[in-house]
C-alpha cells in the first residue's frame, strides 16, 4: 500500500503538520500529493493537478472562493463548516444574553441609573428564538439555548425536523417563521443568493420592541440600513452582530452608532480558539481519505456552501 | 375550618393580591391576620403581635432586615431566597460569557479592530468555573453552564456534594477553591459575615489573566480596592457586577472605569420580570401555610440568610 501524499503551504504551522500526520497520511510537495490543505496560506490557491484529488480549506464560509470560481468539479473540496460550531455558538448565546440582560445597554455607563439598565432587562427564559441555518453551529446554538427554557424554531433547507425545535421550517417557506411569535432571532446560515437580505424591513417589522437580532453568518444576510432604521426607531430592541455588510465596516458608518448595536469585529472564531478546532477537523478528515471514507464539509457546488 | 387570614401592604398590587387567594387565604387586616406579605411596602415592618405567625418578605437577601433586628424569633419569616434563581442564573451567564467573547471589550468601540477584541475572546467552554454559594441561583448557574462543556467547582456550607458540580467545596474550607485551577468566578452567596471580602488580593492573585469574576449576589463579597488594583495590572481579564460595594456606586468612582468592568446596577432580578416569580413562590408558600406544611425560603437566623 502506497503512502497517502498530503501537501500543507511553505511555513505551514506545526499544529498543520501533526494533525496530518495523526490523521495517518505524508507530507510531501504539491507535485507528489493526493491532497492538499489549503490552511494558513499567504497567496492564493496554487495549480492542482488532476492528482490532487481533495482539497481542504479552513474557513466555514467559502462564498468567496465560490465567487472566484477557482473551486472545480475536478475534486472534492472541503471547507471547515462546523468545525467551529462549539466556539461560534458560544459566541452567538453570549451575545443573545448580553442584549436580554441589558448588558449592551449597561456597557459604558459611568452613572448608577437601575431604571435605564431594567427597562433594556427582557430576559431569555420563556421567550421564542428563531435559528435559521441548522447546521453544526445552528444546531449547537439549540442545545446550548435548550436549559433557558425558550422555544426554537429552527429554519434549514430540506425542512426535516431539527432535534430540539418546537418545529422546523423549510428555507424556502420562511414567510411561516416570522409569523410565528419569533422573539429573537440568530442567523446561523451560509450566504448565499437565497439568504441575501433575508432580514430587512418586512421581517424586522415582524418582530417586537424587545426582539434581538444576532448574526454570526454573514453580513449579507442583514439589509444593514433597514436595520439602522428599526433599531433607531426602537421597532427592535437591539442587534449583536460579529459581521456586517460592509465588512470591515469603515470608520464613520451609522451602524457603529445606532442604538442597541454591539459589534464584534468577525472575532466568534479567533485564530488562538480555532487552531484546535481545525486540528482536530483535519486529523479527522486525512484519517477519512487515508481510508477511503466520505469526508467532513464536503462543498456542494449547487448549494452554493 | 377558620379561614387563613393574610394580610398585605395598602395599595398592594393585584398581582400579590391574586397570589394570596390562589394560595387558598383570605386577605384582611393585620389586625386580624395570621401572616403578612411584607412586599411592595412603601414604609418599614409594621407592629406585629404574636398572632401574626410568618412574614414573607420580598427580596432574597435579607441582611438589611437582619441588621436592623426585626427580624425577631416570635414567628416564621421567609424570604425569596430561590424564587428569583431562573432570572438571576440566566444574568450571571450572560455577563459571564459577555466577558470571555470579548463583548466587554468591543462595547463602545468604532472602529474595526479584530485584533484587540480576539485577545480577549478566550471562549467558556473547557474552562473551569468556580461558583461559590450553592443554592437556587448556583444551582441553576450550573444547569446553565452544564452544555458549554465547563468543569463547575461549588462552594456550599456543608461540603454536600452538589449535582453537576466535579467537587464540591465547603464554605469554610474555600481556600482550597483557590488552588484547584480555577478559570472564573460567579459569586451567588449572601451576605454574611463569612463572606465578606470573600474575593480580596490573595483570591484574586491566584486567578489568570483571561479570569472573569462575577458578582450577582451582594457587593460585600468582594473586596472593591483590591479588584481594581487587579483588573488595572491585567492580573485578571476583568469582572462583572450586578452589585457593588459601595451600592449605588457613586459618580466618580474608579470601578465605573476600571478596564475590563461592566456594572449593571442591581439589575439582574428587574421589578418587571420579579413579579412573576414572586407571585409564584407566594401562591406557593401560602398554599403551604394554609395547609401547615413546611415554607419555602425560612431565614436560618443562626446562619443569617
Amino acid at each position: 500500500m502506497t503512502a497517502t501524499v498530503v501537501a500543507v503551504p511553505d511555513g505551514a504551522p506545526d499544529w498543520l503538520v501533526t494533525a496530518v500526520r495523526d490523521g495517518g497520511a505524508t507530507i510531501g510537495p504539491l507535485s507528489a500529493a493526493d491532497a492538499l490543505m489549503q490552511v494558513g496560506a499567504t497567496g492564493g490557491l496554487p495549480a492542482l493537478s488532476d492528482q490532487v484529488r481533495w482539497v481542504q480549506l479552513s474557513s466555514a464560509g467559502i462564498e468567496g472562493y465560490l465567487r472566484s470560481g477557482v473551486i472545480d468539479d475536478r475534486r472534492v473540496w472541503t471547507s471547515a463548516a462546523g468545525a467551529y460550531a462549539d466556539t461560534v455558538a458560544e459566541h452567538a448565546v453570549g451575545m443573545l444574553l448580553a442584549g436580554v440582560r441589558g448588558l449592551v445597554t449597561a456597557a459604558g455607563r459611568t452613572r448608577w441609573d437601575p431604571a435605564a439598565v431594567a427597562r433594556s432587562t427582557t430576559g431569555l427564559g420563556g421567550s421564542t428564538v428563531a435559528v435559521v441555518g441548522a447546521g453544526g453551529i445552528g444546531r449547537r446554538v439549540m442545545a446550548l439555548l435548550a436549559p433557558f427554557g425558550v422555544t426554537t424554531l429552527a429554519v434549514n433547507r430540506s425542512g426535516q425536523p431539527v432535534d430540539g425545535a418546537a418545529r422546523t421550517i423549510p428555507a424556502d417557506r420562511i414567510e411561516e417563521l416570522w409569523s410565528a411569535g419569533v422573539d429573537h432571532v440568530v442567523l446561523a446560515a451560509p450566504a448565499t443568493a437565497a439568504s441575501h437580505h433575508l432580514v430587512g424591513a418586512d421581517e424586522l417589522a415582524a418582530l417586537t420592541p424587545a426582539s434581538w437580532v444576532v448574526n454570526i453568518a454573514r453580513g449579507s444576510l442583514i439589509d444593514t440600513d433597514a436595520l439602522i432604521a428599526a433599531v433607531t426607531a426602537g421597532r427592535i430592541a437591539g442587534a449583536a452582530l460579529d459581521v456586517t455588510d460592509p465588512e470591515p465596516l469603515p470608520d464613520g458608518h451609522p451602524l457603529w452608532t445606532a442604538p442597541g448595536v454591539i459589534i464584534t469585529p468577525h472575532t466568534a472564531n479567533p485564530a488562538h480558539l480555532a487552531h484546535g478546532a481545525l486540528a482536530a477537523r483535519i486529523r479527522e478528515n486525512v484519517a477519512r481519505f487515508v481510508a477511503g471514507r466520505q469526508l467532513l464539509g464536503v462543498i456542494d457546488l449547487g448549494a452554493g456552501y
